[in-house]
Order: C-alpha cells, then structure tokens, then sequence
C-alpha cells in the first residue's frame, strides 16, 4: 500500500516510526485515560507498559480522547513513536499478551509523520446504553447506565433534535473543561429503543467535557417525564451549567469512534461496544461499518 | 387473584407462607450457586443472608437449577417457606437493598404449598452467548465466552439439529453428573448470529452435568471447521464423554427461563441476558415475552 510505503520512507528520513492502534477498553478499574500521579491506576500507563515491552524500550502514547474514569473505549485512536521496526501483527498480538483482560489493541497501522492521533481527529462518535427496567440489573452493571423509570424514547428523540448543529454548550460544560470554546457541533444524536435497553449515538467535532453525560441526564429527565420536550431547547439557550441537572453516570458511555482525513485510510471496525452489533436495527445506520 | 386467596388460605392451615421469587445474578464471583463450606461465596447464601434479613428470622432456599461456578442466572425460580407476612414487593425491594449489585430479585409470588421450584418445574432454557472475533473483547470479559476462530452458523445449526429430541446424551455429561438417567428430550436448539454474537437457544425437559457447556464445545468446534457437522451425531451416539472434546467455559451461560404447569401461574418476565432483549432478531422468537 502506498501510505505504508510513504510511511517507512518518511520514517526512514525521520529516524522513527509513527504507529497508530485501534484500542478497546473497560473503564471501571481505571482512573480515566490520562496517566495519573503514581498508585492510580489509568488506561494510558496500563497500555504504555504493555507497548514499551513489545518494542523493548519506553513509549508515550497521545490519545484522540481522553476519556473519564469508569467511561469505556470501543473505537479510541493512539498514536506513538518508536525507532524499533515491528509488524503489525507483532505491535497488536505483542501488546495484547501483555494487556489485562479489560484492555485489548484491535488494529495497528504505520502512519507518516504528520499524522496525529488528537489534532487530526475531525469527529468523535459517542454511544450511551442505558438499561431501562424497574429491577436493578444483575449483568452489566458497570457497561450500562440503569435508569428504573420508564422513559419514552419518542420524548427523548425530540428534545435531542433541538441539540443538534452548531450551538453555545456551555450549559452542558464541566466547570473543569479546559475547552477554548464552548462551541461546537452536533452532526448527529440518535435515540433508539431496542428491547430493555436505549441507545443515545452521538457524532459531533469535538466534545466539552461531560458533554455526553450532561445531554444523556437532560434527555433521561424528559423521557421520564419530569421535563417537557422543549426543556432540551431552554437549557441550552440558558447557557448555564446550573440549569441542566446533575450529571449521568459514566457507565453506559463508550468512545466508539474517531474520524481522520481519508488521506490516512486507518482501518474500519464495527461500532461498538460489540454486543451492540447484534442490535439489527443499529445495524441498517448509514454510519455502521461490520469488519 | 384466587390463586394468591388459595395459597394464603393454605398457609394459614399449613402455619407458613410459601414464597416464590424470580432471581438474576452475574456469577462470575460466585463459587456456583450451592451453599458451600463457610468462606467460599454462594449465590445462595448471599441470597439467603438477603432475604434473612428482610424476613427477620433464617431463610433457606430451594431452587429450580443448581448452576455451576461462573454460570449466569437471568430466570432462575427459587421458593423458601416463612411464617411472617410481607407484602410481594416488600419481599423484592427488600431483598434488593440488602443484595450485592450482581444479585437482584425481579419479583415474588405466594405459593400454594405444593409448589416446588425444583420438582415442579417441567423444563428449563438456557441462553450460550458467544462474542466471535479476532480481537479478545475488553467488554462483557466474564459474561460472554470469546472464539477468536470464524463460526459458520450454518454448520452449528445443522449439527444441532441432530441433538434435538429423546436421546441418551452420556456423551455430553461430565463425570460427577448425580441424574438419575442420562435420557433426556432437547425441545429446541437453536443457533444464531447477531453481528458479532452468536446465540445458542436450548430447552429441555431437564439437564445433565455440564450438557449445555459440552454440546457449545461441540457445535464450536464444528462451526470452526474443525470437524464435519455430522461428528455432533457421532459423539451423541457414540455414549462416551471422551469423544465429545472439552467443556466450553461458563463465561457465556445463562440459566434464562424454568417453566411450571399453568396452575402456578408464575409472573412473566423477558428472556434474558438483558442485552439480549435488544437483538431484534431474536424477540420475534416464539418463546419470548417481553414484559
């Protein structure tokens, strides 16, 4: 393939390599993405450890997204450089022998040096499950977000049409986000009902922080019905964190996928996480890609 | 409803009430659902503390299936007897206050004594949950088995098909196996892909040891190519466990349904695990009920 030759002709010139991975992950053990002071246990120091034993020395990794603690990744994108020359296969297989259960790599791909797993990035897609029974549920406990009310999906597909395109979404900001602005937009926010369990799938540029979350508790309130549909509408033009509630549980949300310029060609994969894939009525969205 | 009047006329003459109650639990902590020597953890035993504590006095549990260490239970059936009165839901939110977050009791129901969730139960359904990829999933790690090797359906459906029915499965018995008999009549065995899940569906009249993890090691094998679809009926015919290869893990095992005469009139619920409910494909299937 042309770009991998471009790759390792460039890396030649550079004196490294620039690889980057398709990874998989279960948030709950973990303290978020980001590397943490020492004794705090994050996906990027888990994930780094395994890569600096496949290539033998240390490697630093740069994330697309930087995900919460207990939030999930399905389609997050990393990248890193290394002067050893590996395949592929050895960079995927290498690291998933010495990942723990909840962490695998799905892909690796050389890549030329311009790429960059963040600045690239032109649009994240976001999935939130929640399991909507009266009864607590047993299985999945930390992969769903339980809400016991009965919610009305029809209710929540409305509110969330008033969210979509560009907008100011500081209502639904954390005070913490370091975001320059609070604007940015919505290409997409589905809400779908599959049996017990609700989808929210959300495309966007890029997202504040607890963006996903603050939308998906606003949406649970209306679709419980504590809130009228145009609810949605009045928070977001409050531009008022205050006036959004509190912040849905990070459990049902997973980082399922990131978009770059067709000019790097990464490969595709589902869009997870992947007991979503036996969702049939997902499947027929234009934007689901079985591999 | 009559019955209830019945069963509370009952235990007025009999001195107690017989109780009733549909349980999930995720059994992946659990040394299989037996009350085992003290320091070894039981689903029945945390069951039993729960319920002990709600009825203020010892509670000792009877139950439809005794599902082995790492066996999932999504509509498993259990009764104790008690002298006190609570309320059906009294007995369900207390019970789940008092539970872990992988144990939940999804309702109650007063019994005429001559129940038995055991001995009465004239066939039980379990639900193998299969993840197919490549790539070890970083979700649902403990609550699906992983095959990295492609499965055709086609196949493992076709060598189900041989199964179906009376037969003698000492094949597909392990060792320890206590039932008196190893003739037993499969209902339906059905295989089914949904992305990248596949489903295998099977009702019995009852089970052997170990029957459901053998015949998934089976069609597994078969589905990946290994063996010809007819090797399912020779390992059948053949009586001998040794032929049958080795016992699927219990990761993707679910005990989803146990089924009485109507005269019980037990509460409906939907076929489990919960993410099932939303594989479109598999809600237009006779047996479920989504309630």
């Amino acid at each position: 393939m042309d770009i991998i030759d471009n790759a390792a002709a460039e890396a030649a010139a550079e004196g490294f390599f620039r690889i980057a991975l398709g990874v998989e992950y279960k948030g709950s053990r973990y303290h978020g993405w980001q590397r943490q002071r020492s004794g705090v246990l994050s996906v990027q120091q888990t994930l780094e450890e395994a890569l600096s034993k496949v290539a033998d020395s240390p490697v630093s990794l740069v994330c697309a997204g930087r995900t919460d603690a207990g939030v999930h990744g399905c389609g997050q994108v990393v990248h890193f450089d290394t002067q050893v020359v590996r395949s592929s296969k050895a960079w995927v297989m290498g690291a998933n022998i010495n990942l723990p259960h909840d962490i695998s790599v799905a892909w690796s791909q050389e890549m030329p040096a311009h790429f960059h797993a963040r600045f690239k990035a032109t649009a994240r897609r976001y999935r939130y499950v929640i399991y909507n029974d009266q009864i607590r549920p047993a299985h999945l406990g930390q992969e769903v977000t339980w809400n016991h009310r009965p919610l009305d999906v029809q209710r929540m597909a409305e509110a969330a049409a008033f969210l979509v395109g560009t907008h100011d979404f500081s209502a639904f900001r954390a005070g913490q986000c370091q975001a320059k602005s609070p604007i940015k937009e919505i290409h997409h926010l589905r809400v779908t009902r599959h049996g017990k369990m609700i989808v929210l799938d959300i495309r966007a540029s890029a997202f504040l922080h607890h963006m996903v979350r603050n939308i998906a508790g606003v949406l649970m309130t209306i679709g419980a019905g504590e809130r009228p549909v145009t609810w949605a509408r009045e928070v977001l033009e409050s531009r008022d964190r205050r006036s959004a509630g509190v912040t849905a549980h990070p459990y049902g949300l997973y980082l399922v996928q990131v978009e770059y310029p067709e000019e790097f060609a990464l490969p595709e994969r589902f869009i997870g996480p992947h007991f979503l894939t036996g969702f049939e009525a997902l499947a027929a969205d234009d934007w689901q890609v079985i591999c």
